[in-house]
């Protein structure tokens, strides 16, 4: 599969939090950092998502914000 | 700083393409792999970014995508 | 702190409504017009957000949409 | 026009900035603060945006950052 | 009404999902395929919808992800 | 590939307009509407989009605005 997103990176489902209408996934990256993805619980449902399952993560760089302290 | 967004990690600025409007910056995470974030052109000088900086990069969860291959 | 975006505003946390997963913060700038907000449950908490606290409020430019009637 | 988004204010605009793919368009809010929008350059010509031109400028809730410093 | 958005086609709402803070509107687009729309439920109460209504759906070009398999 | 996203259409690239920074492609679905997705031209490279390739259009439902008129 390729997509016209510049960020893909890969990682581990970690923890998966299930809402009425949205859920939260977390993905561990490298194994070091966590990744946050929000997304309906329905597309929850339809990946059939559940912890240690290998997923790619994907942003399109126009989501990204520098920031600088 | 704290900030309502779940995805925050830190990096250097690997490399910068300066557009019209719109400007690409690209930051080295963990030595590892590479983020790019679109942003306006304007606020690529307003935030004075240069190949070195340390950055850090931010992303709603809302706006992250998990696909399985 | 500076960042890659356009619009940055500040103003006074008047509402908070939280969910499961999600959560609605909305803030009141310039004590005429009111902004929303949504973000995970978990953003909310690790902010710590609280009537009447001050925020900035930041979106980036490409997620801003205009309209004529 | 009824819309669902939470965010919606009225200005007027101040400053075009017009690019090959990508426009910029400042929007003049209540005299006091500037939104910035940035649109594809065909969605710039298809709304005929000239300075001084009334809009609304509507953004979704989800991609609106709460930041406190 | 005119707006920035290059992507805009009409529909009847066919499903609604109402949550707690987020809720999901479905649209049948040409009788053929559905889009999914996450608003806030507030939104979702401020637009009145219900199945049968038709509706214009809109999408900013940069939210908009080509995949080719 | 499975991805967590409601929305998902097949179309074929009608068109291409490549810029310093960011691109934009077209695509045409069902053959009746058009459908326009801005992405980097990095990204436009790596796709290798051509007129006429097949392609799915994605977008996650928290970037879809439904508007009555």
């Amino acid at each position: 599969m390729k997509h016209g997103a510049r960020n893909d990176v890969t990682g581990k489902v970690s923890a998966i939090l299930k809402g009425d209408v949205m859920s939260l996934a977390k993905v561990k990256v490298k194994g070091t950092f966590e990744l946050s993805s929000a997304m309906t619980t329905e597309s929850l449902k339809s990946l059939k998502l559940k912890k240690g399952d290998r997923v790619r993560v994907i942003v399109k760089a126009v989501n990204v914000l520098l920031v600088r302290d």
